[in-house]
């Protein structure tokens, strides 16, 4: 389930299949110069509100189909950057984590089986149309990452300054849950832990910032 | 109203009046060795469970007074970094701001009128005790910016890219609004507007997002 225009949009441009969209009739002549072929309903807005995930509806809410994913191609990831993420909890992190790999041209997540279903529609809300985008794949980091064969940066509490490390050009970078980082296991599999140097005094950063703060390090590079 | 035991004992140790702390039976031997001085009230977790603002409520809620605070010297600005934010609506964006600022050392936020209010609960828990530190101001910004005297950097989508700016010693970074982005009326007054550079296909970036981009950027020099 999509909400708003601009990331159904996204969806239906990204060539994902799309059942049903359910719209105000407000909206119906900017929905019917989208496509010609979807499925469009046009419904009240009280109907549309009792549908809605959103404490503030949108006027539109498509319903897209799930993909099937083919295998994860361990050949694609290279000669770049991806995102694993170990058991993140929280859908708003999750969303936004999606949204910023896509702004920094990050294509691919591995997420442990227990990380948010990314199809959670708080998930989905936060990726602002981003998820049409980035490929999220789901399954056990202990057999994927070693099989990878690229460097493991893990982000820790303890490990090198991001500001002196030299990421190079590929690899993958593990972001851990919201209040146990990573798990014991994983930071097994570490090449290098980094870290983001703290000046003032709270405990931690929170793990979308983290990750946003990482993925900009790893490609300044590029802008140089 | 704080909610959890560690951003109690931020606000406790950051000495602000605590006008009572109400905890469930299970913690209450933590919470005596907090102060002998404070206003404890053991509570069940029902009643708890009624107070709290959150969805799974934690076992101690505060109730602090909110500090009168001085008006801003703007003699304490030089020689560091504040952040202005010009419009940020989202507790969940502004609570998030206030805790990578305190990471970043960054002790002082400028807020304009319309601002989220800081002590929305939401933004309270999202700062994770952080609010503690920060000082956060409110105040017409077309008034308080001209006096600040302090090169101010602006976000937008076409400034300077953020990875070749100098961003020097002392100055003010604004923020604008989740939709809107800052007000033309502020970007009047920018003297330098930055941008992160983007590789991929997002929109836009959260705003909490881009903030602790550019406090990263900002503060690296620091550490090399």
């Amino acid at each position: 389930m999509v909400e708003g225009y601009k990331s159904v949009v996204e969806f239906v441009n990204a060539a994902y299949q799309v059942d049903a969209i359910y719209h105000t009739s407000e909206i119906a002549p900017k929905m019917m110069n989208l496509s010609r072929k979807i499925n469009f309903q046009e419904i009240s807005l009280t109907d549309l509100e009792k549908i809605s995930s959103l404490k503030t509806p949108q006027d539109v809410i498509g319903l897209i189909k799930i993909p099937k994913w083919p295998r994860l191609n361990y050949n694609l990831l290279k000669n770049k950057f991806s995102l694993v993420l170990d058991g993140v909890q929280d859908p708003g992190n999750m969303g936004t984590i999606i949204r910023t790999a896509d702004w920094f041209g990050i294509t691919d997540i591995i997420c442990s089986d227990d990380t948010v279903d990314v199809y959670n529609p708080k998930v989905v809300q936060a990726t602002m149309g981003s998820l049409a985008r980035v490929n999220v794949h789901y399954g056990d980091l202990m057999t994927i990452i070693p099989e990878i064969k690229l460097p493991l940066f893990g982000a820790m509490l303890d490990g090198e300054n991001i500001y002196n490390t030299n990421f190079g050009r590929e690899g993958l970078l593990a972001m851990g849950n919201e209040g146990n980082g990573l798990r014991p296991e994983i930071q097994q599999l570490i090449n290098k832990t980094v870290t983001i140097p703290r000046i003032g005094y709270a405990e931690s950063l929170n793990v979308a910032i983290a990750t946003a703060i990482l993925c900009s390090e790893i490609k300044r590079n590029s802008f140089k």
